[in-house]
C-alpha cells in the first residue's frame, strides 16, 4: 500500500523531481532537508545515476512507496558543510551517497560491515529516519548524510561515473569479492547486460576473468565482445551453444530480475561453480535440487554491498579505470528517460546532470 | 530404462542378494568377481548398511537400475588378498569401500579429490566398470577394489558400525565442512532425522555445534534432545516456533529427499547462512530469489564425499566417537528390512551382519 507522508519542515530548503502517484510521473517539488548534525556532512548533488528500483518505487510496484517520492541511490557531488565531529571529509571533497543512509549499527550485519544486511536500514528514497521524516534521493539539489554513509570518490574519477558505481558497481563488485570469483584466469559468466550486467562485465575483466555474456538476445554479441571486452557470448536460447559449454565456468553473476530458468545456467558451472543472483526476481524460481548435488554447487543472492566494501570498490574502479558507460541526461528529461529505461533503450546507465540542469521553480 | 546386463565370468566365484526386477525382491545369486588386480585390494565383507539409495534402485526408481542387482554402498570387511603394487594395505587389515569403486583419475574433480564429482565416476553397484563388466555391490561375501577407493577403518571403529559412515557419515560430514559450518559455537540446523539426519546431528555437535533438529513430527523431539543430543528442536509447521527461530542458523543440513517448502528454512538463516540439501529431491523446488538477497544466502547441494575426506571422516569419527545408531539385521531379514525402510521404520540405519549370516546356497 503506498502512503502519504507527513512533511517535515526542516530547516534546510531543498528542491527536487518528485512522484507523486503510482503514475510515477516526475515533477518539479519543493522540500526540505535536515540541519548538517555533528556527524553529517552536506554536499551539493552534482549527478545522479537512475537505477531500475527508482522506476519500481515510483510506480508503487513494490506496494510500499511513499509519495512524494524523491528517487535516486546513486548520488554524487561535492562537500559544502561538515559537522562539527565530522572526521573523513571537509568543504571541496567529491562523495557520493548510494543505496542506505542510516542502519542500526548495532547488529551482527552492522558489526561486520554488512550495513546491507541490517534489517533496520534506512534506504536512501521513500523510506523514514529514525525520527519519521522521509528519506529523498538524489533527484534534488543538495544532500545531507551520516558520515559513515558517505563515500570518497577518488580524485581521479569523473563525477558523472561516481553515482553509478555507488549501486550498480558494488551490487555486482561485492559477491564477485564475496564469493571469491575474483581470481585471475577464472571463468565467469554474466547474465543480462543491462546497468548491472555491463558493470560485472568489467569488473570480472578487471579481476582477470575470461568473461562470458549470455543472453536471450545475439543481437548483443558484437557489442558485449568488441566494446565491453567480453571474451564469449553465449545465446542462452541456442541448446546447442549452451550444451558445448557445459561445466566450464566458475560463476556467474545473474543481473536479470524477471523470471528465468536457471537449470541451463547451473549447467554452464563446473563443480563448486556459484550462481549468484543480484535481481529482484519477484516470482519463485524452480530449483532443480539435483543439478546442484552433483557437483556441489550453489545459488546465491547479493544485495548492494556494504559501506566499507562500497570505498574499496570505487577506489579499485578508479585504480583500474572500471566505469559505468552512461548517457547523461538533463533533469527535464527524466520523465523520457524512465521511458527507455523500461525498454531497456540505453546503454547503459544514464545519469541526470543534477548540477547543470535542475533549477529551482519561481 | 531398466537393462539385463551381460553376465562375465570373472574368476572368482562371489556369492550375494540380488533384485532381479523392479519388483525389488532380494534372493539369492551366484555372480563372479575379477581377480585381484596389482592395484587391487580383496577382502571379505562381513557388515554393509542398508542407505535408501539401494531401495530405489532396488525398484528403477530413477530408470537406470541393471538387474540382477546387487546393492549395498556401505560396506565394512577384511582384506584377504592385496595386489603388487599395493602400498597402503595388507592381508588381515579393517577396510570398507563406500559409493564408489573407480573415477576417471585424470579430470578437475579428481585432481582436486573430488572423485565423487567425476562425471564418470562408477558407483559401487548397479554402474559398469570401464570393462563393461557389471558393479556388484555390499549385500555379499566379497568385494575387490582398486586400493584408491578402499577406506582404511580405524582399529577403534567396530566393524558394523563403519559402513554407515562411509555413505551417509560422510554425506553430511563433508557439507559441514566443506561449506565452514563446522566451528564451535556455531548454530547448525538440521532437517529430517534419519540415517543422514542423525548423523548430520552428531558430527555437528562433535564440532562443537549448537545442533537445532528441525522436523514436521512433534513427536521426534525427546529422540532428538535426550538421546541424540541436540539442544533445540523445531516444529517446522509450527508458525509461531519458526518466526521465533528466525535468523538465528548459520547453516542448515536438510537431508530431506521428498518436496518441501525452503523458505521458512532460508528465513531460519542469519545473513551469509548457508542451506545445503543433501536429500535427492526429485522435483525442483520453490526458490524464492528475494529471502536469497536479503542476506545474501545461499542453497548448496552436496554429494558423499571424496575419498581423501572419507578417510579423514572416519578419523574423526573413531577420535571423536562418532557413530551411527544401528540396528543389525540377518541377510535373510532384508526384504523385511526394505518394507521399514520404506515406512522410516528404523532408528537410524539398518546394517546387514553379512559375515554371520550370508551362507551360499548349496
Amino acid at each position: 500500500m503506498a502512503t502519504e507522508a507527513k512533511v517535515f519542515e526542516h530547516p534546510k530548503k531543498a528542491f527536487g523531481w518528485a512522484a507523486r502517484d503510482s503514475s510515477g510521473v516526475l515533477s518539479p517539488f519543493n522540500f526540505s532537508r535536515r540541519e548538517t548534525g555533528e556527524k553529517d556532512v552536506a554536499f551539493k548533488v552534482l549527478y545522479c545515476g537512475i537505477c531500475h528500483t527508482d522506476l519500481h518505487m515510483m510506480k508503487n510496484e513494490w506496494g510500499n512507496s511513499i509519495y512524494p517520492l524523491v528517487p535516486g541511490h546513486e548520488l554524487a557531488g561535492i562537500v559544502t558543510e561538515v559537522g562539527s565531529k565530522v572526521e573523513k571529509f571537509k568543504v571541496g571533497d567529491k562523495v557520493g551517497v548510494g543505496y542506505m543512509v542510516d542502519s542500526c549499527r548495532s547488529c551482527e550485519n552492522c558489526a561486520e560491515d554488512l550495513e546491507n544486511y541490517c534489517p533496520q536500514q534506512t534506504v536512501t528514497c521513500g523510506a523514514k529516519y529514525r525520527d519519521g521524516s522521509v528519506t529523498y534521493g538524489g533527484y534534488s539539489d543538495s544532500m545531507v548524510a551520516d558520515e559513515h554513509f558517505v563515500i570518497r570518490i577518488p580524485d581521479s574519477l569523473p563525477l558523472d561515473v561516481a553515482g553509478p558505481l555507488l549501486c550498480a558497481g558494488v551490487t555486482v563488485y561485492s559477491p564477485l569479492r564475496h564469493f571469491q570469483l575474483d581470481k585471475p584466469g577464472m571463468n565467469i559468466g554474466v547474465v543480462g547486460l543491462g546497468g548491472l550486467g555491463h558493470m560485472a562485465v568489467k569488473f570480472a575483466k578487471a579481476f582477470g576473468a575470461n568473461v562470458t555474456v549470455i543472453s536471450t538476445s545475439p543481437s548483443k554479441e558484437k557489442e558485449a565482445i568488441e566494446h565491453l571486452g567480453a571474451d564469449s557470448f553465449l545465446v542462452s536460447r541456442d541448446p546447442d551453444q549452451m550444451q558445448a559449454a557445459m561445466g566450464t565456468l566458475n560463476g556467474i553473476i545473474d543481473t536479470v530480475s524477471a523470471s528465468h530458468p536457471i537449470l541451463p545456467l547451473i549447467g554452464l558451472l563446473k563443480s563448486n561453480g556459484k550462481l549468484v543472483m543480484v535481481g529482484g526476481v519477484a516470482k519463485p524460481l524452480e530449483l532443480p535440487v539435483f543439478s546442484l548435488l552433483g557437483g556441489r554447487k550453489l545459488v546465491a543472492g547479493s544485495l548492494i554491498g556494504g559501506i566499507k566494501e562500497t570505498q574499496e570498490m570505487i577506489d579499485f574502479a578508479a585504480e583500474h579505470n572500471v566505469t559505468p558507460d552512461i548517457e547523461v541526461v538533463p533533469i527535464d528529461y527524466v520523465n523520457t528517460a524512465m521511458e527507455r529505461l523500461e525498454k531497456a533503450d540505453v546503454k547503459y546507465r544514464f545519469v541526470i546532470d543534477i548540477g547543470n540542469t535542475l533549477k529551482p521553480s519561481p
